[in-house]
């Protein structure tokens, strides 16, 4: 598989942001380590879905590429299949439920995707994408069990090592396990010794439960801020890896997800959704105790204005002051 | 004045963060022009400020030192004033109206200076630091109006230039006038036509009208959002070198401020105060028509939770949909 990931990095050069990494004097003396802050929220489309998306989609053959593509997702995985589809020139649909918020329908129309709405009461999003690739011919991308997507998520990871060398522990936000997955097969292909932890909101556990039982678990609507983390399970590509390539699994409470988006927007000046956050609420909460190199994905920047005023507006900030 | 400025340069290197230069695709396609943003909000205390107190507390003496210093600000002044204080070991009080908010006040401590308020009813905040200073000994750092303050904001500028090496434009926000004045001396010392404009609040236009009148105008407690920019006119020493050096001063709208906050926050993903949006707001709003390379210091990013909410929930993104 790190083989995947290293050809996906060559695939994506020229396409992909290669986001910066940040670091912060105050995180580091909170911590009392060296903090590496992996900003996908500087990709394209706002969060590391452009990776897998473009890897994907780039590899479709001819006829495929005639057919068009489809994909189902309310989310950041929809907005990178369709920006995808408009820079390679594939005709993109994009299958959300009737109650998906107008902004994020407008924001993937707005990248020449065409959007097909059904009822959630009447059908899940797998099935309607399977109606419409049946009756259209298009190609499903999934949103993370698929080999090439998770190759191209772990790409962020492989950019890492290459500006940094050396971590002790890397601290990655976990959903579907594509992002996870990627970066720990990024991860051991380069340094076997660093550890790679998976992060999960304490409300939406199943991942975690999973690795720790080696049985899969589920959620159903986790009530999680952690809006990208709400997938109900690990895929059936995803478990597996995630079970051998990574070293651990944790939790955080809502309460840290808050702080840490603050500590992002207030100490570093930088927008992060609370997804995004999870591996730096790990580290300010203390649920994963840190010392030496520490690299944390950012995963993702996309939250709306009426989500960041209630998380900027919630009187937590004084905790870190 | 150059040489001060490449001097300052030289003093900072190691305590400054050498900040990033950011660019984005749509917003190139939307100006029509390559835009640099020198993201002077990822300086330390989150504003240029931390480059003029720091210039300046460094070249006091050792009695100077020994005495302590004393500054007048609500803003990002005294904090730079307060962490260089820190930093260098100088005893430093900050003189604030007793009706500051209580977070200003608090980030002013937590660096370690001793807050002494006043009723702003009885007296201005420069007559307070004065008597103070013939009372104590304490050395004054003004917050613009100084040669050594003007060269340390200047050298935002030149570093952009070094890493740029040419550009066509450069737009810079204006308060007190030592933000533009340093970065046109900067500008001009090493691309003499490379046009500098200086950006103002329209409801705070009192440098716009000086610039053009050649006669300092005033404004009182202007009611602009951009709260670093309310400065009741340009200095002693600044508004001659403005009008020797800055090429044009334009004005923007609060609308238009508004609407750049929201686009750096949105598409960007980065946190930028009002004052450090209006040179972005002159190219989103076209008060300023630009093509080729322009550069923009994006001056801050110190903006409270209640402020970002107002204007993140303020609906004009829409126009930029």
């Amino acid at each position: 598989m790190f083989e995947r990931v290293k050809a996906a990095r060559k695939r994506l050069r020229g396409y992909a942001n290669v986001t910066p990494v940040m670091t912060s004097r105050i995180l580091n003396e909170l911590v009392g380590a060296d903090i590496f802050l992996k900003c996908e929220n500087f990709q394209r489309v706002g969060a590391f879905k452009f990776r897998g998306a473009f890897n994907t989609i780039s590899q479709l053959t001819d006829q495929q590429r005639e057919s068009g593509i489809i994909t189902y997702s309310s989310g950041n995985h929809a907005q990178a299949v369709a920006l995808v589809g408009q820079l390679l020139g594939v005709r993109t649909t994009v299958v959300m439920p009737n109650n998906a918020p107008r902004v994020k329908r407008a924001a993937t129309e707005a990248y020449g995707a065409s959007v097909i709405e059904y009822d959630p009461e009447e059908a899940t999003r797998e099935e309607m994408a399977d109606f419409l690739r049946a009756e259209h011919g298009y190609t499903i991308i999934p949103p993370f069990d698929h080999l090439d997507i998770i190759a191209g998520q772990g790409t962020a990871a492989l950019e890492l090592f290459e500006e940094l060398k050396t971590l002790d522990m890397l601290l990655v936000p976990c959903g579907g396990g594509g992002l996870l997955s990627g970066s720990a097969i990024a991860t051991k292909g380069i340094e076997p010794a660093c550890r790679v932890i998976g992060i999960e909101p304490e409300l939406a556990d199943d991942a975690t439960r999973s690795f720790h039982t080696k049985t899969l678990h589920t959620v159903k609507n986790p009530p999680t801020i952690a809006d990208g983390t709400r997938t109900p399970s690990l895929g059936k590509l995803t478990f597996p890896l995630v079970l051998e390539y990574v070293d651990d699994m944790r939790t955080v409470t809502e309460t840290a997800i808050v702080e840490a988006v603050q500590f992002l927007f207030y100490r570093m000046k930088i927008v992060v959704e609370p997804s995004g956050a999870l591996g730096l609420a790990a580290l300010l909460s203390g649920a994963v105790s840190a010392s030496g190199r520490v690299g944390v994905i950012i995963s993702g920047g996309n939250v709306d204005g009426d989500m960041m005023s209630k998380i900027l507006l919630t009187e937590l900030l004084n905790s870190l002051e």
